[in-house]
């Protein structure tokens, strides 16, 4: 005896790739299908459409099989509601939870699609009947929704420490959509679509370019710029440049580690004279002295704005940071020294300080660091632009992998890659310096 | 004034991902399509069909188009004879000519689709209007054709330096079509579709016996088995386990460099007693001395062949490989000491004899030697299955990118994957010795 | 008008490298040296000495050389007694404060030299002129206190976060001397002395028999082993050889984070049956699903030990650390899922958990991770034998380069070390079974 | 019954690290020593002499230690002239050949130190009596005699594959005298001495002005600069910035392969136009088909020289180095398309013109090609400068273990370094372009 369903998709399903995913799935799960419908779009602008049916031979194996259908944007022909079941536990899902993916979701709650807001992945479903008018949660409730949510029910997504005894979290997949980020109609220059591949090939210098056209569009047009920062930018010396494009308005939020803070605050305060430039690169380990006496001065100071404020820190991206107001974050980790007083120790605290951070962000710039760029991708969703650079091609490769369907990775020296990005960025910036002012002043 | 021409698809051009990157062309060089006809296969054994016309605004921007629907498999509509103009002198080709891909290719000459033979990338595509009766290469020539080929007009790959004047050359692409890969009905275990990427998370030991069985099976149906080997072999200790699997018939063709061959020999003279192996371990330098003593020894003997005769040369790789009569191919290079007088130090004479290796080979296993899987690489048909073994992630990814439809990539450490391949394949032949012995005889 | 001191150097100076290294240090710093006395030993079982005048042209220079010889163990020729200053405030050290080397320190206070407990680098080092007999930490200073150290003044590091406002902090270095390791006076095997680099020359699997050698001589008579491992080596199907280890009792302490553990137990949970396994191959993105699910079901059983005393987990490293009462400690970063509740999220804690383990470990096998790793070598004194083991070649030398005097690096595939590694103690346990045994059952 | 010798070390034997590594030997060889003598120098510009006599338990473990203490500058006590043995038979060593290192050597022949010219490591020493005044390589023999060589005995290094029968060459070690390169009595800059480690620590930039720094002084003092370019330089936009080194002047010779070549010549060929630029980006595979043309265009042209000559070649690295008639070595290898008819494929041809290019360097610069790197780096003399450059920290490592004693390591990106590095060179020159221009001059 056979078991099948059927489903339908609908989109640019040829050449966004989903069709033939769909079908490798079937295949190579077992199964088999016949397809009903397909029309197909006749032109580059029409969409396709398909229904399909798929038969297994057992049940788990059509399981399996919908599974991936619908992680690829099939949707079953007659779709019930979203199933929901009372989380028993704060931090335990009911059995058979729904595992949101990274792309654009919609729940099907009481005969409407509801959108879900603050998309992200390997998290819970969670549908809210309505407003919960009188609860306790009612302020913080209303001030996450986001922009243009009517009233009525909601659903969002929530990270598995965040879910609460009582919560209606949808289980199973049936009354749930998803849309992959499909192709875009034209060619999206550096930003490969799904290449998810490191290209080699590229004259290095025409790629960093075409990242600064892209990076001062989405400022210029009042987008939310992210960078994502490792240590490494300091040593390599690229500091300075770094806080040329803060200081330039070019950068909105910046997450980093308690290590890339230190390194640039020592470098403010001890690297600027010839002797100890000299001295720093032929004995680095006599630099750490200076680091564990930076974060001492800083806890001194009170922090990082207040050594600002009391005329300690003159320079550098820390310093261009606060006296830009760009929304800084500083996760704290194992390997850290000090910390400094502004750095976030809390795992679970600093994730929902970056995840913040993440859902603002139009375009991100992930500069060697795996820990913090792993991080932040995991908190984003599929149709965030995100540009990747580190030395190490297992990196890149790696931070590629995880979604975005925009993304631009390049396997180069953090050294050279940001001093010549700040450049493109802000001789290009000339004509239109208005433009990035204006941008600036408002985020301030 | 637009410029447009009709093009047709026939296959499994939806899970293959032919469609996807036909559309994917259009829209990325500039050009729009209107879809005339689409069958869908509707079941997955069924092939599919479409027919489209693709529109440009010049006749420069619809010609790169044509050529990469071209190289997925895409034939005008109504086929014209391929065009074919006599190359101008030895070596050189005729402007426009037809540069082939690695994937099987028919030419279209008086009306009738004639397969191409020796097919390789990167070529030139000679067509032979009918068998060269009376000529100097008359010989040379029936020899060289493929089994199964009938009389009357061949067509055949030849790499530039291998064009003479008067070659009938195929130019343009009118007349010509390619048939790239298609994905297997089911799934390929370890040798995934056309993914050119390099899993990390597959667990190592179930990707290897998954190789292992591969092997074992093409040696016991009597297929051919090539083995592409780097000095990192010998270095990292696998020597020993390679040669048992030359000496149990799992072997058919190694393709090596003199590098290679001097380090299995001089471990084989001087790394029988604990004494050297401990000198070598620690002191690599001393051993230099045994590298260019061993290399004058085999000058002496005459030979690795002559050295087994003598009996200086009694066991490793290069030993058994003499003693089972495996194809081998040791090519120079620059940074060659000595070389071994078996060594081939001209690069185009060593680079015909891996071609002869390459297109006998059903799977072809490179290890730890980018070089020459790079010159192997080159020469094979994308239908031939492909494993390549590094431990630099960007020396697999490289090698996965170069063409096989159906490859594994792993990176991983040499001196502990050979070992434990030998051991999965020689312990999984315990029950068909037989066939192994019986395709061992064969070769021989 | 120069400046000058003398300073004097004792021990195996030559063949460890130091007098290399100062005279190096002197002329790269811009200074001259006049030896004023050198004995040297006259067989490789006496120790040298060495009286040297340092010269420089002003006192700033002559400063820093004289920080180099310090770290290098050279010592004023008649040192005064330490110079200690009072911490203005808590996690605020005084100007000029002493930041401590990796290596065996002593302080001179009160005539008297006292040996530095607790070493580990880049701390502040603490004078504690007599028992506090009264004060708050009495409990904790006395059951800090290393075996042996008799009563009186001590002395020991704390990292900057533990200075506590009023704690006596050594500064500038006079008064303080250190013992860089010196090279053993025969071979160290695999762990080459002060090497720092990564032999890939070596055969692979005779390192590894060397680590189980040495791994299995600590084990046997009572040395603490201890384990660090990041997420790859459950992916890359070692866990089983891990868990092996760890039942018979070659593991004293682990330290690994949320990552491992999570996959560890979603494996033990759902990684037994075939058809899982093979899921899981090919379609890694579903087995996140299992990941969140395997999260809450050890939050809902109220942690691992709870998880296991309930029958939910019965095998896998986690559980054999159960059961085995291994020294765990699962630290949290900003990438995890979850977490488990056995995970320290705050960062200082789980620092100060590691902190402990280190301190105890005798010797540290490094899987396959570069945080955890370098959190755990942050706090080791670079007397600890080391391994460490990653198929990213720039981790292991990063690893090698902070400071061990007896280190092992191998740039190598975890998912085939690790089986090889056990199968090697395993085997040679056989004849000493019972001393493995006894040694487990006392960390019992 | 023991065995012992005495030996002498003479030199800046302390800081090079000389007699750390001898009494390292000593010791992990198995052997003792006693010092007999030692008198340090006194001051940094002193040399410090050491007699000491090594003991081993027996005849092997003796021979092995003075193998060491050789290779590290150690002389008998009492030298005996060098032992000669005639070559049995062309490219045939006899046995217990001496192998040279590549460090400055000496031969006693008949009671005179004799220079050994052509150093180079793992040749042959050949020893001449007296020139071979009627010999058939008389003129040879002349012509190769390096400057200043008196009339009288000579002797150079010869590879195996040029050993004549008949030649004398030196056998044992006794009679020979070498000398590892020295500490330099300041510090080297970016050049350490013997370092082998590549600093992921030094500002990138800083690191390439250096660099230019030192290419400038070597140029304007006349010296030769040498280049090893793999096609990454070209692939990666670099290929403007090296020409433009060319054109001013700053090459000596180039040492390439045909992909090189093809690339750059490819460029300048078919890269100028804008819409050309964009479809190689996008489509590399299209590429090829303007590769292949680019050959067969330059075997029409009759060469690369006489396709500039005839005007089809422009621009671009290869023009330059035609018009600024630079020593262009293309070394053909096994992975070649073509190849070019400037290539020379016999590998021993190639080896031969390599080694005549690097005996005239005074500084090679190695950008991203580890085959042709380690192919100079085989042939250069310890004392010889060298950058090696590479985004692949392994191939960096390798090359800089094999041998200069002062050696810069970049891990970086070839398309920002190249460009950087012609900047820095270029603006630099402006106050001292006349010396430059002079030593263009002289050059041709």
């Amino acid at each position: 005896m056979t078991h099948s369903r059927t489903v339908e998709l609908e989109g640019h399903i040829i050449d966004s790739g989903t069709l033939q995913r769909c079908f490798g799935a079937v295949m190579d799960l077992g199964g088999s299908f016949d397809v009903e419908q397909f029309d197909v779009g006749k032109h580059e602008t029409e969409v396709s459409y398909c229904r399909l049916t798929v038969t297994a031979d057992d049940a788990e194996t059509l399981r399996a099989i919908l599974h991936e259908l619908h992680q690829n944007g099939a949707v079953l022909e007659d779709p019930s509601d979203v199933e929901l079941v009372a989380a028993p536990a704060d931090r335990v899902v009911p059995p058979n939870f729904y595992s949101t993916t990274n792309h654009p979701t919609e729940v099907l709650y009481d005969g409407e699609w509801i959108e879900v807001e603050r998309i992200e992945m390997d998290c819970a479903l969670v549908v809210e009947p309505e407003p919960d008018a009188g609860g306790r949660d009612a302020d913080a409730s209303e001030e996450d929704r986001e922009d243009g949510a009517a009233d009525g029910p909601r659903a969002y997504t929530k990270v598995l420490n965040a879910v609460e005894e009582g919560d209606l979290v949808a289980t199973d997949q049936s009354g749930i959509r998803v849309r992959p980020p499909e192709r875009p109609r034209s060619g999206g220059g550096a930003f490969g679509f799904m290449q998810g591949g490191v290209s080699a090939e590229r004259p290095s210098e025409s790629t960093i370019r075409e990242v600064a056209e892209e990076l001062r569009e989405v400022s210029e047009r009042g987008g939310n710029v992210m960078v994502v920062a490792g240590p490494a930018v300091i040593h390599s010396g690229a500091g300075d440049a770094l806080a040329d494009l803060v200081e330039a308005g070019y950068v909105d939020a910046l997450s980093a580690g308690n290590g890339f803070a230190t390194h640039d605050i020592e470098r403010s305060l001890y690297g600027t004279s010839l002797g100890m430039d000299v001295e720093t690169l032929e004995h680095p380990r006599k630099g750490h002295k200076h680091h564990i006496w930076t974060i001492s001065e800083i806890i001194r100071a009170g922090g990082i704005a207040a050594a600002v404020d009391e005329g300690t820190l003159t320079e550098g991206v820390m310093y261009q940071c606060v006296e830009n107001d760009v929304d800084t974050v500083l996760a704290g980790s194992i390997r850290d020294d000090g910390p400094l007083p502004d750095t976030i120790t809390d795992a679970i605290e600093a994730q929902n300080a970056i995840r913040e951070q993440a859902h603002e962000a139009d375009i991100v710039i992930m500069l060697a660091t795996l820990l913090h760029s792993v991080a932040v991708g995991n908190c984003l969703p599929s149709t965030t632009k995100t540009v990747c650079v580190d030395i190490n091609p297992a990196t890149v490769t790696q931070l590629l992998d995880r979604g975005s369907a925009q993304a631009v990775g390049m396997v180069t020296d953090i050294g050279t890659f940001v001093p010549t990005l700040a450049e493109y960025v802000l001789e290009g910036a000339d004509d239109t310096e208005s433009a990035a002012c204006d941008d600036a002043a408002e985020d301030a």
